[in-house]
């Protein structure tokens, strides 16, 4: 049986071995309670203990405000694409958008069918490898809010600086949350699919600003912001195993020293990696300037052929699932919070000695 | 450290240890991946191998015919109470609606919000401790569809025969799946939230007849069946390890004889509890006749602190979670698939040692 391998996967993507292995160890008896956490009602007290940590972890991680609500809900960000402006878009229906790539195409798609969205800006004219400038006179001052995807995980690129705009900024953080401090008092919403950087699939996070809810009426009761508000994410059952997952990666990543501590990481590790295809004769990026994500990086030869030599040969060697996005090629490798710096180093020296090899 | 203890919840529920053992084991290295399941893209061919496999399974275990879709979504059986009319309420917009306790309750509160909600019969006259009887004529011809809930978790009764209708008959199973042979083919949809027969929370399935969908035109992506048909339950990141684990409780079904198999041991448990509480003098079973669940049984003692009395002594006994509904009271045993005869037998054991006890 192959070893654990270093696994480049933009989601689901890597966990921190530590909560696997937590996880596997309390699979048939949760802290003494007899039954693994999959089985336990999520109107126990002893699960009531495990989503109420998770939340006050995401807070104290995030340094989320009390006039925030933090949900935990399911649908992935895709049906957040629907939920925003079935609860947000209620004064003049309008939202800005900029379009920076597939997922804030696929909120632009749902947009449509219900609001009257605008789109800021995009970087479609060169293949979404960059953030557009953004100044104040491009948003609309009616809109009811402004939809970005904060980090693109197919292409690589992420905002550097808030967009200047006064309405309340949503964000698509599915990609980068908790890979580097954000000021959430800046922003109106962030939300997240958890099976990146937060835990498996099937749970997303909505961190949102208390008074923007409760202004649409006659939603379906599942799809308001309100019912999860009131009901502490508990109107239903939530996905269970999943917010205990993410506990787990909350306590690893407080054990780890916090966002800023990871951050720190996460940027040493993808300068070496980005340093390392600025200087190859081989391989490059394909985001330039300040425009890279440290989440996720784009990369390649130029030459098919070997792109897919390369990819066959690092997964061989243990460095998997480093091929690109079905819609753009190439390759992508992901380094999420839970990817080691070692993983990092190791593939920088498999590139190496690849480049050199085929370069003979 | 406590042992494992038998857990009697409503859902979240039991689950087959060898099933958790065997996830327990794979957690760190599915298979020779390398990686947990948590950590798979859910494009992988490895991950692929898993959801078809689930697919299949429980097309053979429930003997779906092709024309029905097969969907593993999220969002709960509540969510459904909104994508069923939003999909399927397309022709008259009329929908007949049997209410048989909280569930179809709930579903009814949305009915109102996207359809035209007839209510054929109610039961709500003795707190819902029976299920209605039904004839031809209490039904709408043009109603697009039926709603019923075919199994009520919170009062424990369930369906023994199909309601005589014509039009597409929509049943809620979330509570009752796979306990017992049903003829798929006399439905329009079946749906199940999985976390009581199939697994964890956070994955819900949906078995629908093809040609009733499509009908709607304009709905958000992720609420239009047509959007999961299409793609095979894989538009956006399914829940890939509550999909895994279903899988795995697939097998354990499959490896204990099927349903058939499983309707015999859970109809035995059933009849045991059932004899029990109609010999003894201190319990009873609030649901009398041919209505009576075989999953989830409600009883009590009709004084309200020697109910409290006997749940805490079966709890310090390791019988837990046998706490009544907080909208009934009482006790409640349920007993899914993954709730060995043992656990039961056991715990009638207990109970007439505290019968025994408390008469003195």
């Amino acid at each position: 049986m192959k070893n654990r391998v270093y696994n480049f996967s933009s989601g689901p993507a890597v966990m921190p071995e530590p909560v696997l292995e937590k996880a596997a160890k309390e699979m048939l008896n949760y802290a003494g309670s007899g039954m693994s956490v999959m089985e336990m009602s999520h109107r126990s007290a002893v699960y009531d203990s495990i989503i109420k940590e998770a939340e006050k972890l995401l807070r104290e991680l995030m340094n989320i405000p009390d006039e925030y609500a933090v949900l935990f809900l399911q649908g992935g960000a895709s049906l957040q694409f629907a939920m925003l402006p079935m609860n947000l878009a209620c004064g003049s229906g309008k939202v800005d958008i900029v379009h920076t790539g597939m997922w804030s195409g696929r909120a632009l798609a749902e947009l449509k069918k219900l609001a009257k969205p605008h789109v800021v800006a995009s970087s479609e004219d060169k293949t979404f490898t960059y953030i557009p400038e953004l100044t104040a006179d491009m948003f609309d001052p009616e809109a009811d809010y402004v939809h970005v995807c904060w980090n693109n995980t197919i292409y690589g690129t992420k905002y550097s600086e808030l967009p200047p705009c006064e309405t309340p900024l949503v964000a698509d953080m599915s990609s980068c949350i908790l890979s580097e401090p954000v000021d959430v008092k800046r922003f109106g919403c962030i939300f997240a699919g958890a099976q990146k950087n937060l835990g498996p699939a099937g749970l997303t996070i909505v961190i949102i600003r208390r008074d923007l809810t409760g202004k649409a009426e006659g939603l379906p009761t599942m799809l308001d912001y309100v019912t999860h508000i009131k009901n502490a994410s508990l109107y239903n059952t939530p996905p269970t195993y999943a917010i205990y997952m993410c506990k787990l990666v909350l306590e690893w990543l407080k054990d780890s020293g916090g966002v800023e501590a990871m951050a720190e990481i996460n940027r040493r590790k993808a300068k070496a990696f980005y340093d390392f295809l600025d200087a190859s004769n081989m391989f490059r990026a394909t985001v330039r300037g300040r425009d890279r994500s440290i989440m996720n990086i784009p990369f390649v030869t130029g030459d098919d052929a070997l792109n897919a030599k390369f990819i066959a040969e690092a997964d061989a060697a243990g460095f998997v699932n480093l091929k690109g996005h079905r819609s753009v090629g190439g390759m992508r490798a992901s380094i999420y919070n839970a990817m080691p710096e070692e993983g990092v180093l190791k593939l920088i020296e498999f590139m190496e000695a690849f480049e050199k090899k085929e370069a003979r």
